[in-house]
């Protein structure tokens, strides 16, 4: 029968990468054999462990290890990566080896190279040296992409170690709308303030209910303080939030009196269609149409922004890009950068599923992830999608930005309007 | 076939009254006839309408006076109201009137007599020239019972009109999570500041979700600036508040540091034991036990509290109230103060069902009624029983305490961080 | 000050027409005059109202004119509809009527003319002596459009009236989800069987939810049973789908057994991969790639279907949609059929917000639509949105199907695999 | 410093037992040296493991001891446990053991004893050579109780191993609505019938959801099929069940055609009114007064119930429990017997947090309980609460309920009234 040895290293019993890796072989109905296992004696030493696995047939193996990699369990055999190439283009031969989102080495040529921009449900297409993941539907004829098997190893994170706590660790993750929420707020608030003075990127993604709860302006105070660097959001957001500032209403409710404004549906498609009478946001703002808001706090602090479409758009706006195939590639440009080498240092998602599983499925494991939304089956999910370093926050949007902008910006509050 | 005329009077067409009555005619299988209708011409003026009923049987009759009498529509025959004798202790005569939550008056010798502490689901009992509301469980035979039919009417709260806006009045009802909350809070805070400046009391009824989410020190805050004059909760609150005051933790959660504490599910059995050891919460604040928090200050300040067991409590605490026999009166005793005359002026729900409901079913629909809950369905339900007064606000109880201390008493906010 | 006379007919007061009519026009701030008010003496009769209502400029009578015609009070001056031509591609001219999902007649020459295919947040466009609905991106330069104004007239759809009882009624619409659930599906099933009876077609919106509770086959039975004629669904309802069919997983959870599959979250990656090596689902499916559920059925049945992609799509599948511009009009296809002249008789909604929003965003108000989902935000807003007609039920959508199976084609369960 | 060695044994690795232990030490800033640990080779072994803790304070020490014998890790050395008498009447000696819900063992004269009915929370009373679990509240003077320390030692329930699968393993525990749901079904229902079969007791917990929904029908299918031994619920599912029989209605709602009842508010009064002139259930049902449904068949079928009040209960119902004082024992009754040696072999609980919580903190962690719930957040709670070997399933209890009859009495089912 089959056979691999893997390795295992670091703090792998209280990480529980150790208990994941054996419950993965169980699970699969496959066995296994401790061959080595040294223990850290106390709590400041990494163990290791050498582990057999033995499966029925190879195709389990080489399904085996390729779940174990995700857990760090690396096999011991080191051989280069099996490569082949694509013979469709938008599509990958069928062995293709997917993806994690975790730092990823293959080897080729007896070295071991990092892919470059790791990403999960991707493949590995290996151009000459360097190796990059890539979107199957990026694949052309050809290339020369990465096959399940040895060769691949990837590098997990360590849950940060109680007892050496860092301002990147958080409070237990069981997510719950019941935990302290100055406190959480004050975490968020210190972590930001750690990114921006490193020069790192704050990524956000949104949803509208933040413009319908009268949220724009704290989110403004932010793009002025610096701590919006990139957003990601959805046509209607800049839809509601254009039409807040002409017509004082979103969804056609008054944001400064509550009450549903005159005729107020028709105001968001009257916003769209001025802007698309101009052409773009900034045609929009130099002709005076809106002064204020997020899209023009984006604007005129030459902010990084994507609106990417869907299909419940009226309009869509101008700048809002309609094809996914066109949405996604622009996604990956907000998060690494446009050199593709300024990885986002910190991305918060408030009050969006959809745009927030997009950027989850996008993201490295490594960037540090919060998701703010008021409903908890919207956080469990998106924690549920392998971006397992978020954190879950169950709580009002709008009064969690109002409460960030006291600890980072207090000297932008300007209550007079909400 | 069984008839009787009813009329209305006041903006019953933008206040759905007619609306409503003319359904619960036609949802009941009757039939109705307007004999007359003077429309207010312009929206100042008011309006009467005068409408005959007719119902197959006197029983259907009666039941669908019953029922129209809720929206104000009372019968034009004027009648004594029928009293019969209780004939059982602790039961009512079948046929009892059931009332409303409506400021209602009876009719005796020919004289309206106005009943005292409208609430709902209770009988009406007479004594001498007086008639107030009882609850079945206090019936003893022999008292004089009010019975369905004549002689009783209802006086409806009119929704406040558009047009003539008040403090009191409030944006659309319907109720959802993208709300403009900076605008609710500013709403809110008003009403609060009117309601204390005018001498009326302001009830909370909260929930432990409070002090799980830290939020006990604004509580506390609010105690101090006189914004709570008396409290309604469950013996979790007092034990998860005294339980951090003890040992920092809410449910053994450090507060300061939102871990999971050593040992800490304990904390609260550990801190209702100390508190049973000195046999109440003066005692036990007079030995030093807890120097800080919603208890200590709810004593400290001479306020109004009662505390309600129920079934999943621990210990309880020493001055819990553990039979429910026992804790409508002292409810009803806080809602109307202890002379009975001194009803509480405004009524905010925090991050209670329970709780929630036992107040809106014992308040008069005359006082404005605030719920506050991160889960709709909550807020839903807690408007759903008749206290068509309330405004659902789906929002963090704990950002929304906060926001509210800095709108009216920002001065006793201290503690920097939560 | 400018003024008109607006007319109201129909059960006005009990279907709430006259109350909301009166509402907008105080809540705009504006003032009325009821000149003539004739009511419906019985339940059975209808009613009239004449009422002139008087703004303080000539642009605040147009708006309300516009918002009292959404309740079906047209103004009594009878002009042609002001037309002007587009001067740009993909904009409106700015004072363009926006119109309602209601029946709509626009005045053309002295003459009355319905408006095809009523949709809300379009224009209309005139055509020699036709009017239809368009959408801003589809408006090209010289269209003669119907501006904001007088010649425009809609047909409110009546609430049924309780006491005339039809199939098409249903139970008080408050939202919640304790509801009598036997009794709301029988009505469901008893609806679903009038419109096949009747020749019309059923539209079912779907989440992938409904993959991973393991629905598929119950769908599978309405198909082959002819209760799915139509199907709008994401990226993801097919890729699970397939995925499930072809490895027994949905994101890699297997359900027959309902644990975790080795290495299942790649799944559904290579079932895209197949597809897309293949083209498209028929020649999958002629492959063999995959050989039961949705699309499976779909396909041999010969349903319309159209998957719309989004931002979070992985792959996406051959034959999933990815520009929003191209999807919004193949749904406008679906929902009016090939022709344009086959409107779908029923819609239900399944576990989606996102697809049910573009689906309820272009449907006319006259369709009967379901919303059925666990999570009571996302039916409130189903039904927020202008689909007023909705019937929104709060419960788990994969028994909800599995009982409408066994209610409507409970000879096509087969309870094998789930 | 002050140390100690604990030992832990059986599949601590993949049981998560000790990462877990691991964690606590970590978390609460202590240390610790492994000084031995043999780890099962395959994976049918079990696995030991001996660590040195050491804390700063003898007082940490005891506290840490307390926390680790909750995963399982006893003491290495071997003391009698430390006894102290009672000092007062309902509360404890402050330094007083607080137990588990797990199987415990307290050592008394060289003896390790079994602790009789095992229960989180309250004391342990040693009398004569046997000891059992004592609530405070019922703690008398001169009582000798167990205090923190040596001398006890807790058996943890293992997690059942992946790959020796029994009928109470179930699929992974995440809670979330896109479970297989079939398949869950199918689960408890074979359960449930193992459990019926080997002469162990059902247990019911259950909210008034279930009368509103109209699902006491299928609920009494399942007690004259005998799958309802004892039922745990409040004053409202008796109230509501009953108004159902009386008067067709719950909460006023027809639950034959979903309409408002006419007066139908009134109706669970009337219906408590006419209970309490019995004074009894059984005397209501002699006299006739009501024929069918849940209450009545948990008379006629003499099984055991228990009504626990509440602060929003109106009457209450003749036999509803008002005392929690009361209540607490009588729900002990419920779950060990009336001889307190039948422990019940399954609780499902459906609709309910309050009731469900108060029976969670009763019930020993050996026995399957299953949680059903709408709400996410409850069924989250639920299993928060120390019932971690709960199975949180959230979907839509009244057709949860349904597909069980359907599973497991398809003969009783009549589909007459809802």
């Amino acid at each position: 029968m089959p056979s691999e040895t893997v390795t295992l290293e670091g703090h792998i019993i209280d990480s529980l990468l150790l208990p994941r890796v054996l419950d993965e072989i169980v699970n699969s109905g496959n066995s296994y054999d401790i061959i080595e296992l040294t223990v850290g004696q106390t709590n400041e030493d990494a163990s290791i462990a050498r582990i057999t696995v033995t499966t029925e047939t190879d195709e389990d193996l080489v399904s085996l290890l390729d779940q174990l990699r995700v857990h760090g369990a690396n096999p011991e055999t080191v051989e280069d990566a099996n490569i082949a190439e694509a013979d469709l283009d938008g599509a990958l031969p069928p062995d293709f080896y997917s993806s994690t989102n975790l730092e990823t080495d293959i080897r080729i040529n007896d070295q071991w190279i990092r892919v470059r921009h790791p990403e999960m449900d991707c493949a590995i297409v290996v151009e000459d040296d360097t190796a990059r993941t890539i979107p199957m539907g990026e694949v052309r004829k050809g290339m020369r992409i990465v096959m399940r098997g040895l060769g691949i190893r990837a590098l997990p994170l360590e849950k940060p170690r109680a007892g050496s706590r860092s301002e990147f660790e958080f409070m237990s993750s069981d997510i719950s709308s019941e935990k302290p929420k100055g406190l959480m707020l004050d975490k968020v608030a210190a972590q930001m303030r750690v990114i921006k003075k490193s020069g790192k990127r704050i990524m956000w993604v949104a949803g509208p209910a933040l413009i319908h709860t009268g949220t724009a302006p704290d989110i403004s105070a932010l793009i002025r303080a610096g701590y919006v660097n990139a957003l990601f959001a959805g046509n209607g957001v800049a839809a509601h939030d254009i039409e807040s500032n002409m017509f004082g209403t979103s969804l056609g409710v008054h944001l400064d009196a509550g009450v549903a404004a005159e005729h107020g549906h028709e105001h968001h498609i009257r916003a769209i269609n001025e802007c698309r009478r101009h052409g773009s946001f900034r045609a929009a703002i130099d002709a005076g149409v809106f002064q204020d808001g997020i899209v023009y706090h984006l604007v005129k602090h030459g902010c990084d922004y994507l609106f990417g479409g869907s299909v419940r758009d009226d309009g869509p706006m101008p700048e809002t890009v309609t094809d996914m195939n066109e949405v996604q590639p622009r996604l990956r440009e907000l998060i690494w950068g446009r050199g593709g080498d300024d990885l986002v240092g910190y991305c918060i998602i408030v009050g969006t599923m959809l745009h927030g599983i997009a950027t989850g499925n996008c993201l490295p494991a490594s960037v540090p992830l919060v998701c703010v939304d008021i409903n908890q089956a919207t956080v469990t999910k998106l924690m549920d999608r392998g971006s397992w370093q978020s954190i879950g926050i169950i709580t009002d949007l709008s009064l969690f930005v109002r409460e960030l902008v006291e600890r980072l910006a207090p000297e932008e509050l300007q209550r007079a309007t909400n």
